[in-house]
């Protein structure tokens, strides 16, 4: 009789988690099992769980961001430079799945994260499926899936505290093309923003400015690489744009990444830009209806660029955990988990992301049914700049 | 006694023009006169006349495009290449003057059409500066106006046929950076979507798309270079949009180019762009008021880019002239003026545009008061394919 | 017992081809059997043939770059639309397979055509792998294999008179960026140059002058769309430079793309640019000893933009094909090919392409064992404008 | 009777300099004087004392790149940003002046470093024309030079440190369009190297390599950005390609920035980029000669990049200091300057160039005959961390 693993599993929209078992997958070659350390519960898993996103196959195992343990392997599988996988690897993977390589979107237009033949772990799979969402004991990786080893120095709790806002904002950030001097304004300061602010001062930004809240959030920001923080809370949007153009000499942002969510951001962030700037929406993952732009003066006039931003491809993936790994010292990834919880209590730990007690989540397999512990990363966040 | 000129006086929003004695201008080194072969009429001026542009100096000459011969130089004037220009030349010139070459915008952003020092012939001097306007026997050129002979082969009356929609649609499209082999929409059908379609077509697009009014235009637009014409008037924006993904594999437009100067072209452009593609928002010069944007579904999720568009340098003005010269037999600006005016008339050529009796109007002060002739390039016009 | 196709092969470099029987293939899914119609004889095969091309495995069936007719299909196999191929399609197929879509250059560097896993059809891959060369009756179209339907109208004649110079060309003229009215020198006078022509006047160029030899070559160019042509069994380097700066105002090229395969034509392109160019080195397939470059002069102080071009992928598979489809009637490219050899006289064939007696040939397994045809698209070679 | 000041002249080429006295210039609308603080001795210097730049009108006072006091001004004065200049400002200045804003370079091709009428304050003006070289007590500024005053916190001292490098190194950096994660390497360790890889570093390289010579200036690079360096004394050109591919995967690295001034630095950097990278080449100002390149192997079949780069402009100017001013605590730019020399030393501090004792020398107009003091920024490089 094979194996099963225990899994949260979502039977549909408003209905409660509940665990169950689920049966362990027979591996296809190029399939791998990974024992699962830490799944993300990010504010998607919310969307998720209301019901507010297409095409969700419920019931559905959520958690498309994991780290975890390589625990069986199916004939060799190799990295991205060639190197086999081992059983016993500390590895994540792309949750992006099943990109076909095939359509137009893929070969000719090259923009691969609107292949409409694309899969997602823990959204687009259903339980039916399998074990292919992260808030289980075990993830079945499909041959195909893009794992790549944590980088040598990588913790899974660091990785994880990144998690889908790594490659989203590493994503965002390379879309705005940054130039070293540059002054950049992030819009929103959830765990995308948090990244983006990290990504743009990395990228040469002379000025990183966040406009969010509340203040909590906006103190990490600040240790994520923000040099200064405007409350929506507390500040009306003339009086950020007052600020940012007090601190661009009366110019604007060269840059402005929306990380916000809400449509009024992408006007505001229009209005924040200078004259010939560049804005990147990347905040409007799910329909919170229109904005209200007027587009002779905050596009046309202005010689605006704007540039939409969806999803990240395997790229955006390599190339943000290796400077996640680089720059933990630097910035506080590990920080960004501030509760885990077990998959007995994941209920507790969406609503825990949805009253926005915690800026990220993580289910860890390993607790037991009695609630959530302190940090992912604890020892670090004590200490976050190391 | 200094000579006078006569010109075409607006004085203020909402009167008529009346003709006035201008005395001639004392001519700084640098400087030089031209006298007036054809001046444009379009629908910036019925703006004008209607006071619904910023910052107009009224009373004002119009007329911001214009071609003449020049009557009088103070001092060596030389072209781009270091060529002296001389008396009897056939010229045009850039009507934006005093781009500052010293501001942030123009030394360090490199976007020298906001530099904010620009001043605008016909537009943003008035008749206190003299004959800075267009609608007139003669038009004085401060030193440092760039002016441009015509090329070999190209007339006056074919230049003003592109006149200021040349450089506008020039710009557009290189902002577009169409690639060889895309299909291209143009919305609009006015002077600038006529130009947008020329240049779209030599740029490479393999199939141009142009969506406007009234049937002479699009008529006009197909010997433009547009594949094919969708009316507004006829098809409802639903079926523009079915038609443009039937004629795109069901995958949309790579570049969408909105010349239509309503707010809605914008957001109905970026529905026809495809997943990746690329609006450039070029018609918006007015404010008309806000658009209603769905930006989740109609940016972000379409991973688009959108570029504002805003005036045009002098490289549009000096390339887009030469394409002109050189593509003249294929495309056939010369019918797009279909009837010049004299100065005395100058009230009805601006009614015969506001009434859209015209794609585009010319002043030509060699006529006498009695009302309007032909078309500017009349016998071209009857056998515009050259 | 299987039936066997015949096929010509290439026992070893410098012996002469002869055909041989080779048995039918056994479909896997995805697979297919191509009736060869036309296959190329290009200067790659003579290359080949005379062992100077690294890692070919000898024995081997020539000819990369092939059009037939889709003779059987193992499973449902659909083009990049969707659209299912069927018996009886006439088609062609990349002729790169096996790009990995899981290394570094594919998915990090997205520059698949430096994946290292590629293989190509009629060079890398030998008879022992089976049908996997043109000139043979018969292709073997493994599972993956990038098929195109010819786009309607495009005969399989003027499809093979494009060939593989058309991708070649076509990833040239993307890289070099051609803006709507540069000044674009190509240099040399084969295949690819010849393709090079007409993109770069589809691009928008206002002047492409053709830099080669002999006269019947540039001839031939001068139909594909090159305005001017410098023959270099005239004029020497100097006076070939000297003509170009007369043509440009005395700037030089804004865009030099080489395309003859010499070192020193590298260097003779960056002579030709203007400051601020663009030079894009297409022609250094295989290696020809070094180039002698004065890199303060002719790289440093011109501000100069290089740009070396590998292979090509599906996107320029794909959107040349159209092109051609498009363009037929403009350029010539049927002429192209001058003459069509039986498979018994593939060696006549390579000879010559190798004396240069034709542009290119084409391999026609229906063709007998007495010698030759003529032009694979005579008819229309009569009146190339059509 | 006008006031003198006392300037280091060099007579013709292989002269040593001697000390004159140069009247005051009478300043024009817009000029200004400029008491010298410091003005930088470079290369290029040396160069220009042995006759080896072209078009120096000699005699000549030297000195390009200078930092004074604006000690008198004639009429208002304004910074990019419209403040006016006051005397008693610490400001520095763009060398590069008379860029024409009128011709093919300037206005259409938008490539000013390529202006053919620039001149450069040290280098093309020579002693008939004034005080318009820093190696004196005053210099004069004319209308329309660029002037910038300090950013606050930048002290005289460090600017000179950067000097002409920064802004040489800005424009390199900014032309090799390094994006986040990057591997980067620089060649050469001089004054321009140096600057090089503190803003490779800030624009997000992950790593920076810098390969040159001798040890102090690698001990030098490594405070100034670099995370390893290779030694050309020590390490054979293979050892290095053996090293960087060490460190890159074995894949080369993405961007190469030539600033060695060798000219087989230049295939050197082709060789160690890996396939699709960018090798900006920047160290090429005078003729050392020919490389000799395979362009088959290290340009074609690499798809590579290659960037010649040429002088700078106000925007690198601007945006290097203020870099500068942002990071000089991290990258001790202060500790480039490792001598001081009084005009009466002028000769001594090009000899202490010449035979590499310094990375950089200054000329101090305040010091006395006797010989040099230490470094500009002395109590700074005790402590080059800050």
């Amino acid at each position: 009789m094979p194996p099963t693993y225990r899994a949260a599993v979502l039977p549909a929209p408003g209905e409660p988690l509940r665990v169950v078992e689920v049966p362990a997958p027979v591996l296809q070659p190029g399939a791998a099992l990974l024992r699962t350390l830490f799944s993300e519960v990010c504010g998607t898993d919310v969307h998720l769980a209301h019901g507010r996103l297409a095409g969700v196959p419920y019931p559905i195992i959520p958690g498309h961001v994991s780290v975890g343990v390589i625990a069986e392997l199916r004939g060799p599988v190799r990295d991205v430079d060639g190197a086999p996988f081992r059983e016993g690897d500390v590895a994540a993977f792309l949750d992006v799945h099943e990109t076909c390589g095939a359509c137009r979107a893929c070969l000719v237009d090259k923009e691969t994260t609107r292949c409409p033949h694309r899969k997602v772990y823990g959204i687009t799979y259903g339980l039916a499926d399998g074990l292919l969402g992260g808030w289980a004991e075990a993830i079945h990786l499909r041959p195909g899936v893009k794992l790549l080893r944590l980088p040598h120095g990588l913790s899974p709790e660091t990785y994880i505290g990144g998690g889908c806002g790594l490659n989203t904002a590493f994503h965002a950030v390379e879309r705005a093309s940054i130039r070293l001097g540059d002054a950049v304004v992030v819009l929103g300061a959830g765990p995308v923003a948090q990244s983006v602010a990290a990504f743009a001062a990395l990228s040469g930004a002379s000025l990183v400015v966040a406009v969010g809240a509340p203040d909590d959030r906006l103190a990490m920001i600040r240790q994520m690489g923000a040099d200064e923080t405007l409350s929506i809370d507390r500040l009306s949007p003339e009086e950020r744009l007052e600020r940012v153009y007090a601190l661009t000499a009366r110019r604007g942002a060269d840059v402005v990444i929306e990380a916000a969510g809400v449509p009024e951001a992408v006007v505001q962030g229009a209005a924040l830009c200078r004259d010939g700037g560049t804005l990147v929406v990347a905040g409007q993952y799910t329909d919170n209806g229109p904005a209200v732009w007027n587009v002779h003066e905050l596009l046309n006039r202005k010689h605006l660029t704007v540039k939409g931003c969806w999803g990240s491809d395997f790229s955006h993936f390599y190339k943000s955990i290796r400077l996640q790994a680089r720059w933990q010292d630097r910035f506080p990834w590990s920080a960004i988990v501030t509760r885990r919880f077990g998959l007995d209590a994941a209920n507790d730990a969406l609503a825990a992301v949805e009253r926005r007690e915690v800026l990220k989540a993580a289910i860890d397999p390993s607790l037991g049914p009695t609630a959530a512990s302190g940090a992912a990363g604890g020892e670090r966040a004590a200490d976050p700049q190391g």
